[in-house]
């Protein structure tokens, strides 16, 4: 990002790599053809999609023929909640977590308001589902369960490839939004039995707009947008071919570099944990170890969130508010308040998420600013006179 | 398109405006923000998402509030022909036309599968719809009503003034797709009383990846995708901010050049149906006036398509069989059955559609390479004999 700013906001979305920009730009300048046209223009166009499909299968150990490039992450998660219900109609029920990312939470609320029944797994205070509680939650009615990866506010990593094994060996479609934890967890397909994996490309250094999901073969999930047959006639529509192309650079960059990355990131995280914490009533949410490798989530007892935010952005420093992946409505967390906090608690939380241009100077910088910005901010703030 | 090839499959995908490139690479190298964000990188992202959906409005004469954008104009059918059925469900049928795009058919054709009843309006030999007939087919019950603004393959453009103002007297909500209309026809909403209207940049000389479905004031629409709640909560997830602003940037210039591409367009598309028709055997299909200004599209008595398109890309020149916007599957034109054509007939037809960047020179030349194709392929082709 290009401002005197420091970007600590890498949750809600990365700034795009150089090297994934120098893919796209040769297709942006000549223009990219259809791919499905037949001439020469068609060809090349259908030929770095279909690069893009190989660099991102092998990113998650999966089958080219398994990947379908959609407009993003939520989008992916609407195809494989409505897809895996709609090709499962028999079954009425679901199941999910009560911390999922709210694309998941609300398709499965929409479905819940169409005659489904909906069961929420609860989470214990670090934001972690219990897979006994989980196996008690599944039925022989069960269409799909689904559970994100990694949640998008608090970080917290949940224990996919047990969740996904009791729906493995019950045959029930088990969907997983990995949008945060790409590049920080092992996404492997072949040795976690997920039927269905959401990815977005933004969130890893690609374009915006751009986002995969990953079926397993022999899965059924049915299209949500219909037409022309692309995708393999799951997800039609010309495809976005530059960006579905630094979509694939970016995942071949991730799966490269995702080791390194994640030691920069935990080092950066971990010094901003022990030091935050420090400061008079700062406390981190979500679970202490099994958490994202670039996530620092913390609850600023008495002070309002936003104002955090907008004074740290004044002073040149910008972190996220609440989910961040959610547009303006001042409403309480749904997450933080699973994870059994009040509301009140609810408005006090920042989400400081880093990336991999961050640097240890930059960190120290913030924990700075984000001190006396507490200090100050305590002296003024309502909700501590209350 | 950088290649020697001469690109005349303007239907299909136009190349990336330099202009729109430029507004796009300063997002792209800085990263743009997530417009949801709170601090600076995220207000200068909502920003340049605003700017493109004021952009948008003008060239539609609507209001910013009524543009919702998208990831195509697949996913803008598929939202204004699901979501206006999901937001009347006490009402279960359905009428369009037999020469819509797929995004609508394929659309139409699901909800039947779920229970709607689905009346498909015949067209003329030339593909027009009658309002006569239309308006025959509207009933108390119908939910929607879908005609194409202009059709995709044969390029004839519909009386949707009348049309939708038919149904507006009615309170039956009307939906176009103007994909391939928009910067051809004059798709003023002020005028022309559509409840919603479907764009893609990529037909504009925008990016891939984007478009908008334009929903009037009041109209009651359901989302797809659910989640985050952005555009209004009609379609949640992170917007693709480069790609929106190169897409308002195009509807800006198309807005603004509009005319002198229809003009530029049509003169070559006149010379173009002239000489190509006066070739022993070529025909051309659709409406000899009320058609798009760049649209040709032509039978070749006795000659698969096919063979057509990969000689004449064989030799120097890009043109499109069938939809082009459809992927693989060899199946006759659904549009040319309706139009009256046999399946024969069907894989006969060639379409050639100008892009502003076209030359007379290189329709000259296209002319040339097409007699010489016909002529060659008339020597080998098995229809022929048969």
């Amino acid at each position: 990002m290009s401002n005197t700013t420091v970007y600590l906001d890498n949750a809600a979305t990365t700034p795009l790599d150089e090297r994934v920009l120098e893919t796209m730009l040769p297709l942006l300048r000549a223009g990219s053809g259809n791919p499905s046209s037949l001439h020469v223009f068609g060809v090349a166009a259908s030929e770095a999609v279909e690069e893009a499909r190989v660099s991102v299968a092998k990113f998650l150990g999966a089958s080219p023929a398994e990947i379908y490039f959609t407009s993003g992450g939520t989008e992916s998660d609407a195809l494989a909640v409505f897809g895996l219900a709609r090709a499962n109609k028999e079954k009425r029920h679901i199941v999910i977590s009560s911390v999922e990312h709210a694309a998941v939470y609300e398709a499965a609320s929409r479905l819940e308001s169409e005659g489904y029944e909906v069961s929420r797994v609860p989470v214990d205070e670090h934001g972690l589902v219990d897979p006994v509680e989980f196996e008690a939650a599944l039925r022989p009615d069960t269409a799909l369960a689904a559970v994100v990866w990694a949640n998008n506010e608090v970080g917290t990593v949940q224990p996919i490839a047990e969740l996904s094994s009791i729906c493995a060996g019950q045959g029930i479609p088990f969907h997983s939004d990995a949008v945060q934890a790409a590049g920080r967890s092992s996404l492997k397909v072949d040795e976690v039995p997920v039927s269905t994996l959401a990815l977005s490309s933004h969130k890893l250094y690609g374009p915006q707009g751009v986002g995969a999901l990953y079926v397993r073969d022999g899965v059924r999930v049915s299209p949500l947008q219909v037409g022309g047959g692309q995708e393999s006639g799951l997800r039609s529509g010309t495809q976005n071919v530059a960006g579905i192309a630094g979509f694939g650079a970016a995942a071949r960059l991730a799966g490269e570099e995702c080791e390194e990355r994640s030691r920069h990131e935990m080092e950066l995280r971990d010094l901003l944990i022990e030091e935050a914490t420090d400061i008079p009533g700062v406390s981190l949410n979500g679970h202490p170890e099994k958490r994202l490798s670039n996530n620092a989530h913390f609850s600023v007892e008495g002070i309002e969130a936003e104002g955090i935010v907008l004074l740290c952005d004044a002073m040149g420093y910008a972190i996220g508010s609440g989910s961040a992946c959610s547009s303006g409505g001042h409403k309480a967390s749904r997450v933080l308040l699973a994870l059994g906090q009040s509301e009140r608690e609810a408005f006090s939380a920042v989400r400081v998420t880093i990336g991999k241009g961050n640097t240890r100077a930059e960190i120290e910088g913030f924990l700075e600013v984000f001190a006396r910005v507490v200090e100050q901010l305590r002296k003024l703030s309502p909700l501590q006179s209350t």
